[in-house]
């Protein structure tokens, strides 16, 4: 077996730090969604780029595949060992290793999660803005290009990276980027690592941008009519240029959920959260001209959340959705949808999906990110029953064709991973197969975290 | 010869549309900086990336070179035939195909000029931000990674693009990205494009970002009595928050230029350009705030001019520095150095480019993005003197040097061609081999603006 030689040579190379136990496989062969384990063959945790090349010059030695992983929350399969092999762990490889307020960056290796992270921040004044809502690694957020609420405002982790450190799958390291906020010095590799979900390359460390913490926050959520008046109330509030923090939406299913959830008393109706980042002055004017934009399209009174416990509350209940929607129905696993469409199609596309679900035996809470265009159905299942499981597919197979029709994308944040490779040559045509020249030439053999993204052979 | 051949076959496909004429080649074979001339053995004028898919075909048959040619702005000799061969001339693809005002996108062909577009957009309220100061064409200021005056508050090429449509070397015609606001779907060929200055494909179509028009703009200039308290005073008003559109420092060897060219009368010392845009209230506040910073810094009393005419010839002096710098010295040529470094080593950085230029006998005013850490020293030579070129190269060497010593880059916003070849090595070390890889994976026979960015032998 090469993979069993590769072990071999792993267990004299790091120790105990290389495990095949049962228990460490089996958790790294899970995800938060309805995939079977896939456990690796062995876990092995390193502690630098240096051991990391090691570790792929052995992997490479025997063809031995090679799953990256962080915190084991993304929602595509993506950190599954699909072909077995050897799971990369980088939980020992969480540190800040330099911080440059006056700069606004920070240089982490990727284990660091992004809760910690700002923790270790707090007395700085600064943040690292990106909020996918799990509380996921830094290098696995770069791996899968994660936004999430705060995205309308501060950008993706495409956006806030300046550059890269990457063991690539013949074991050579190399540094992308630069700590100039710009630059023009040839192709951005930095961007070609991000969301490239570990099929081209280890990333071992990141040097992240920071924004300063805003003097003032005001966030507040507020009941409408319909999918269409909320959507056309935040189209309206962009192109005004008023910059929103975040801008969250959920249905009225979603509404539900929450009250049982978290006991809340809302109105079974859609709701938009909003959060106002700025000056004192800048949050009031903000807030106030948005109440004004609400009202007009029909929006309810809105509930501020000024203090910073009321306000956590709040974006608490939001991260919570996709547990909150878990749990209404008992014993329930979940297949996460992710479409992200232009905004001008967002209100249509939410309402075709609901038409659709309504009609099908399955329930799907609606909640996304409505300043980006982009949202999740949460399609419920039992886990044992293969029809639920057709059925959900059959759903997500329709919302990612729409998606395609008006010009969206069929992962706005989630990645492709394995659950949505089979889409990816109806999104991309001939640039997929451009892909998989770039794949090819960087990782010729297939180890670096194969099955997942793009197709070789 | 196999560029005859290929021009013969050009010709039966495009007749008049290639032409051969002694002028044509000369005005496609000068750039605005010191190179000599280099013509191409031929231009065409394609209408459509169905043409330019032939043309491509046509030139790959016969390994004839190929070189994209926007508006002929660029500063390192990207466009200029190095290997002879077909300048695709993009004068004829300039048109909007279609603006999307509620998702703020427009669809356009790579010719179009960025004044142009803007004045096609002027009636929808929106713009499009990234101003180089050239004129330069969308797709060239794409293929470069352009920048400029708004960058700190609105990015740069990288970050106003949405999707690409590129013809590859091989003539397949692929599409990247969508018209969502994000998507993880895959390798971020958008990127790898933006930037690539043509040596991976020929950019046919963008869909760009687009603003709202501000409500409110207002601008002013003010001096400081050293490079250092200038820099200080902009990095503090970043780290609070204060959205600057533009933040730009002209030393005092530019102001004195200045003054020669557009009859100004400014004190010989650094200044600083700001805008600020937004809401009536927003800006007044800014600009309050921004005031008060000044003061504490050593600053002089600001001079605003918020009327549209004296911010236009604000502007207008700014993006004529180049020329107003070249007129101080009868005859001279130029070579425009562009580096980029952490904002809190700019100091440092002018400061000691000024010492260099000091000890030489070449003059070199320094202008530059101070929100983004960017300078230009403008290097004045006689164009017939090659111990003059010399010397103004070994400037540019100490400051590359310098650039990366301090974590920065060697261009911030002008890009490779061929000038800044020489870097590459040392700026990304093993990284360089990777994205020759690339290059060979994606461009195997080496035509597509071979002898730039890249080295592939």
């Amino acid at each position: 077996m090469t993979i069993a030689a590769a072990i071999e040579e792993l267990k004299t190379l790091l120790g105990e730090s290389c495990t095949t136990s049962k228990s460490d496989r089996e958790i790294h062969g899970r995800s938060e969604v309805y995939y079977a384990p896939m456990p690796p063959d062995a876990v092995v945790y390193p502690t630098s780029a240096e051991e990391v090349s090691e570790i792929v010059k052995i992997c490479a030695r025997h063809d031995c595949p090679i799953v990256p992983w962080g915190t084991g929350t993304s929602l595509e399969g993506h950190a599954l060992a699909l072909k077995g092999g050897v799971t990369v762990d980088f939980a020992k490889m969480n540190h800040v290793v330099e911080v440059n307020a006056e700069d606004m960056d920070v240089r982490v290796q990727p284990g660091i999660t992004r809760m910690a992270l700002n923790e270790e921040l707090r007395a700085t004044g600064l943040f690292f803005p990106v909020d996918p809502g799990a509380n996921a690694s830094i290098g696995g957020m770069a791996s899968t290009r994660a936004s999430g609420t705060t995205t309308v405002r501060y950008g993706t982790m495409a956006d806030n990276i300046r550059g890269l450190e990457v063991v690539l799958a013949d074991g050579r390291i190399i540094r992308t980027g630069s700590r100039a906020r710009k630059t023009s010095a040839g192709y951005d590799l930095t961007h070609l690592f991000v969301g490239a979900e570990g099929t081209l390359g280890l990333i071992t460390e990141l040097t992240l941008k920071l924004q300063g913490q805003p003097e003032a926050v005001s966030a507040g959520i507020c009941a409408f009519p319909d999918m269409e008046s909320a959507v056309n109330c935040v189209m309206e509030t962009i192109q005004m240029g008023i910059p929103m923090a975040r801008i969250e939406f959920v249905d009225a299913a979603t509404t539900l959920a929450f009250n049982a959830y978290a006991g809340r008393d809302m109105p079974a109706q859609p709701h938009l959260l909003v959060e106002f980042n700025g000056s004192d002055q800048a949050v009031t004017e903000q807030s106030e001209r948005f109440g004004e934009i609400v009202a007009e399209h029909g929006g309810s009174e809105f509930e501020w959340a000024t203090k910073t416990e009321d306000r956590n509350a709040l974006w608490q209940l939001r991260h919570d959705g996709y547990y909150a929607i878990l749990a209404s129905r008992k014993g329930a696993t979940a297949m996460s949808t992710d479409i992200c469409v232009p905004i001008s199609r967002l209100a249509e596309a939410v309402t075709e999906t609901q038409k659709d679900i309504a009609d099908s035996p399955l329930d799907g809470p609606i909640l996304g990110h409505v300043g980006d265009g982009n949202f999740h159905a949460i399609l419920m299942m039992d886990p044992d029953s293969p029809e639920e499981l057709k059925e959900a597919k059959r759903l997500a197979d329709r919302m990612a064709e729409r998606a395609l029709e008006m010009g969206g994308t069929v992962t706005g944040e989630h990645g492709v991973g394995m659950g949505k490779m089979k889409y990816m040559a109806r999104e991309h045509g001939e640039a997929w197969s451009v892909m998989a020249d770039i794949k090819r030439s960087l990782d010729p053999q297939n180890i670096m975290n194969p099955g997942k993204l793009v197709q070789v052979n």
